[in-house]
């Protein structure tokens, strides 16, 4: 955590000019979830995103790519509980949501940013929203980030809202985002559902910048379970209501952004890792002593993505062969025989790996580290000055009863 | 199945010359587990074999690899119950494993084919296999096959074994196999532990041919849980004694020799499959229509190892459009717009996605072919003339079970 900022209250409502909401509409048939919500900025808001790499995509990313190709957008609608995809009519469905929404806010349609997510392949009901959006509309209010982190969540336990605060040229400014995500986590490129807002003026260009930078050492760092979902986005709007002067090229105030910014996505990473669907623990695979950082990326992600090994976390056993493997058909260019492995929790730490080969350890501390909710998995390369850390959880029986009949 | 081929007993002593067998000799705890097992040739045969990719490397693959390097090998022995696997003197104690096991069979060492499996990263313990090994060699016969495929058993649940008898050049040959694989499972250029007998005459070069050439549509294809072993091994051995006029080139009889070893290789595949760790159901994910093969393997590969897709599985949940998610997030070169995909069981086929989009269909006939032990997931591409087909079994809570406490 950088010095300079600390964490506020607020969410995405904490930046100044921004309101949100979440209400239940009927998407759901349990009438005590929310399941839609809205982001409003008061003032048109630079704004940047990225999105899944998958082929198959959502036609909502469709149709914010379109509305935020210009740079501009002021609000977000998004539902939970059908993904609008892989509809013949899911285009034209998102395009009237975008409208609905920028009726009910007397903005333009081409101002919206879109989102849903749920079931693939079901045609999403357009009624229910329509009729949702208008209540919606007039809800919102500088305390709503809390029901519009709700309204997105689907498997979600656990609700993932943060908003920092920093100074730009003596101004206070403040970034926040709520996020949901708990299956299909695999980002590539871009990942899940992430709403961060900001009243930094900030250029679009160099938003964008700042996002795809960032992305890369966060969201894409994320495994809960190696599927990359059709209907990922992170979006952030900047509205400049903090009055700093605009940041139009790189510089200290850019970095200064940038620490702010990779301050929000790291707690939301860890809080979509956490909370992966049917989770017991956060997974963190720190790699040190790579080569690169291509290779210490590649070695992090393998790691937290092997299901042996999450497995293993489940059960609080110290099987750091498991590790190893994962390292070993990562992919990466290692000496397999300079690997050295720990775990770490609240707990203490324990070496159980040097060289590539086992060394003593006591399993009764392993076990007193690993059945702690936060684990970190160290791995040393040997190998060189590059680091990478990659965000998991463990693999539980709850997550195979939450899939084995997700639909019904 | 060729219909000049015809399945028979015997396994790995089907073919002329072979005889195996396997025994408790104490690496496991348990007394009734075999943990030992032997193949012999009564005349020195060709051998082939791959390998595991993954970079960490089993000592018993080292040692192999080095003793069949001239061409030629005349038996296996292989222990289950610890992978002999980043232990410092890993190399030292496999080399003494063959020559035991020379010894005892009057053979050279460096005809010795070692493989070990189990846990990675504990000492092996050389003891109760030198005990063993005179034992087991006294043990030897041509109904050990089934002995021996025990012996290499891990969680594996289900004994797999298989011989098929065909004809070269009017003389009568076999090939037969046993295998373990069960987690851990997800080979690339080589999987598991799987050892191949023939009486079949066929040079070294050619039946090295054969092999590789066999894996990338067979053992290449099957994944369990996405983790590449550090001990996967395939080996094939050729003694000639079917008294077939060597095979040294290609041409019908080294057509035929392929048909065979590919009837093999597919059994195995699918027993390997279905008895994946915790599994209750064999996938097949049967792609049609690719543009090339390697688009049609990758995008077969990226279905069967979906964990969602899996779990869908094991709830016989007819969730399509996670079939279509592994699809776009595959990396193959596909339309999304062009993707048609059905589910087939004994109990017929029922097609949920046409063109890329859902199709109406009855939930209820859809639960009924699902709810089998054997389920095929039939994607066309519509998109070209190339067809792959992938291996895989459902996630379930077993899976996380079998896992989480795997070396206690």
């Amino acid at each position: 955590m950088n010095t300079d900022m600390k964490i506020v209250e607020g969410g995405v409502c904490a930046a100044k000019g921004f309101v949100a909401g979440g209400v239940h509409c009927g998407i759901r048939k349990n009438r005590t979830k929310r399941d839609l919500s809205m982001i409003f900025s008061k003032v048109r808001a630079t704004a940047a995103a990225t999105y899944t790499t998958n082929l198959v995509k959502g036609a909502p990313l469709t149709v914010t790519k379109n509305h935020i190709s210009d740079g501009y957008a002021q609000a977000v609608i998004c539902n939970s509980g059908n993904a609008n995809t892989c509809n013949a009519d899911g285009v034209e469905i998102a395009e009237k949501m975008s409208a609905l929404c920028a009726d009910a806010l007397g903005i333009s349609a081409s101002d919206v940013v879109v989102a849903s997510t749920g079931v693939i392949g079901q045609p999403l009901n357009l009624a229910p929203i329509a009729e949702g959006i208008p209540v919606l509309a007039a809800s919102l209010s500088e305390d709503g980030s809390d029901a519009a982190a709700q309204g997105i969540m689907t498997t979600d336990v656990v609700k993932k809202e943060i908003a920092v605060e920093f100074s730009l040229g003596g101004k206070t400014c403040r970034i926040g985002g709520i996020a949901k995500g708990s299956g299909m986590i695999h980002p590539n490129m871009a990942t899940m559902l992430v709403f961060i807002t900001t009243d930094a003026a900030i250029s679009a260009k160099m938003l964008g910048k700042a996002l795809s930078t960032d992305i890369k050492n966060t969201f894409n760092m994320i495994s809960v379970d190696g599927d990359t979902s059709t209907n990922d986005m992170v979006t952030v709007l900047a509205n400049g209501m903090a009055g700093n002067a605009e940041i139009t090229e790189d510089g200290a105030d850019f970095e200064t952004f940038m620490k702010a910014l990779n301050t929000v996505n790291v707690y939301l990473c860890r809080m979509i890792a956490g909370d992966g669907e049917g989770a017991t623990k956060l997974l963190e695979c720190k790699v040190t002593g790579a080569k690169d950082e291509a290779n210490a990326k590649t070695v992090a992600k393998s790691v937290i993505c092997s299901n042996l090994l999450k497995a293993a976390m489940f059960g609080a056993d110290a099987n750091w062969g498991r590790v190893l493997c994962a390292i070993g058909y990562s992919g990466a260019d290692v000496d397999v025989n300079k690997v050295d492995v720990s775990f770490r929790s609240v707990k203490g730490e324990i070496a159980v790996c040097k060289n590539g080969a086992g060394i003593p350890f006591s399993e009764e501390k392993a076990k007193e580290i690993l059945l702690e909710k936060e684990i970190e998995i160290l791995v040393g390369l040997g190998d060189g000055a590059s680091d990478a850390t990659a965000y998991g959880c463990d693999l539980t029986y709850d997550y195979v009863k939450i899939n084995g009949d997700y639909r019904t």
